[in-house]
Order: C-alpha cells, then structure tokens, then sequence
C-alpha cells in the first residue's frame, strides 16, 4: 500500500491551469449563432499539434472504471501534442497531472470532473491514464497524429495512494 | 408550407458518406491501451483545417430544438474547415447535409443521428444549422479558426418541408 496520499479536489479552471485547459460551458466566452438557435460557447481549448505530419484527430474512448483509494504508479506525456478529453457518459471521472521536476513528473494533483467538464491537457504535460469512476465511460478525445514518438512514460518508484480525502 | 418533402432517414456510414464521416463506436476501428483498461476507437474523422493562420477549435454548441416537420430554407458550406458534432444530451438529432449542384445546393439529405452518434461535415460541404429535437441539448464541436471567410449561406427560393415519414 502506497504511503504517500494525493486528496482529490474538485476540478476548477484556476487549479488545473498549469496543466492545461477545463472545457466547460461554465465561465466561457460565448455568443448566438443560427439565428439566435444555438449558443457557441468558444475555443475551449488550444489544440497543439506538433512533429512531423501532425494532424489532428477525433477518436472515442471507452474506459473501465477504476476503484478508490487508487494506487497511482504511472505517469505519461505526449511531447508532440495535447489531448483533450470530454465525458459522454453523464458520470464524474478523474483527471491526474502533475508539474515537470527535472524532466520526471513531480507531486501530482488528482481533479474530480463533473459530467459535463472535459480537459484539454497541454503538450508535454504529465498525466496519468484516463480515469473513470463507477462504470464504464466513453468519452471524445482530440489528440494528435503523425510521425514521431509522440508517448513517454514514467514509473514512479514509489506509487501514490489517491484517496477522496 | 414548402410543397417539397425530405423524408428524414436514420444515418448510416454509408447514407453519409458523401459529406463526410460518422463518429461512432459502432464499426470502426478500436485497440486496446492503458494495459487493457481502455479501448481506443481511433481516428473517426478527417479535421481539415484550412486557409491563412487556420487552426483546430474545440467548442461547445447549445442548442434549442426544432420541431417537426420543419422548413429547411437555408444551407451553409465552410470552404476552409471541416465541421465535426457530437451528441452530449443524450438525445436523437438531425444532420441535413446537400450536395453541391453547380454552387448551389443540391436536394438535401435528413439524417436521424442516434444519442451516440456524432458527425464530421467536410471541408465545403452544404449542410443546415444545428438541428437538436425534443429539448435544449448541448454538442462538442471541432471546427476551424483562423484567418479568413469560413462561411457561406444559400437561401433556398423554394424551402423543403424535412419531415418524419
């Protein structure tokens, strides 16, 4: 059993904004279109798509739920690009990320999303798996294609033990 | 009351593939990741992002619904960017997508998206608004930003009644 504890906290724009942006209507820039029908909520989230025929893509993501307390023992970053993530199943999931130290991930932070928030988690940044709660989820993801490594992962030598408080 | 009927079809891959690609689990091509706990239904839509200074968008749509049957009497093309929907309500709505008929639009096609399916419009293809049924309903959409007029209207002299049977 990990010794070290990370509390999750709720996800906010304020907190997760070293990492990355919250996509969420919530707070946004938005505007009528469609003859007053449709309301645009705006550019969310700064698509990076970097390396060499970098493209972008849209794909679905369909993930098994994880249990809490979670022991957390991998991080990764994806050096060619961001990956945004949008829950599609109605439920809270997690988003984990934590700061550079020194080219390893440093002290994570564990954010808990409503069901009607996504990330969009910046170039480089360090992040654990997708996380769902409960049961299985799907989710839109927008993340890059192309040439190149765009994946590097980190085992941490000492796992961390990811508790709702 | 437009005297010309569009019967409103259930979308299929096929019925639209013309005008671009539907965003579904159903049939496309999936992989495991994150060592089994996810599976990856991979690269479900063509994002064509053109033009001076064009970049990826990540947006959120709302948008009230309409009733049927409905009088189409404008279609709308995006000559820099492709155009994708998908579904966060979890409720059915329209796709109307036309061909092209010599710069105008050709007869439009009805399409009666389920809860979990999503669309991507390519790059110049005539399509109606956001057409959501039933209730307000909220949509993540990836389209285009940039430099540029991204927008082209028609407005049909004689409207379509898109109707359910």
């Amino acid at each position: 059993m990990a010794e070290r504890r990370i509390i999750i906290r709720p996800l906010t724009k304020e907190g997760f904004a070293s990492f990355g942006e919250v996509i969420e209507t919530a707070g946004a820039h938005h505007y009528a279109i469609n003859k007053g029908m449709t309301e645009r909520f705006h550019d969310l989230a700064t698509v990076e798509i970097g390396g060499d025929n970098g493209r972008t893509l849209v794909s679905l993501f369909r993930g098994k739920p994880y249990a809490l307390p979670l022991t957390l023992d991998l991080l990764e970053r994806h050096p060619l690009g961001s990956q945004a993530f949008y829950p599609l199943s109605g439920r809270p999931w997690l988003s984990i990320a934590a700061p550079d130290a020194g080219g390893k991930p440093g002290t994570p932070h564990a954010f808990l999303c409503g069901p009607d928030q996504g990330v969009n988690i910046r170039r480089n940044t360090w992040h654990a798996v997708l996380t769902p709660l409960h049961a299985v989820s799907d989710f839109l993801v927008v993340d890059r294609g192309g040439d190149g490594n765009n994946l590097e992962e980190y085992t941490l030598s000492e796992p961390w033990l990811v508790v709702e408080s």
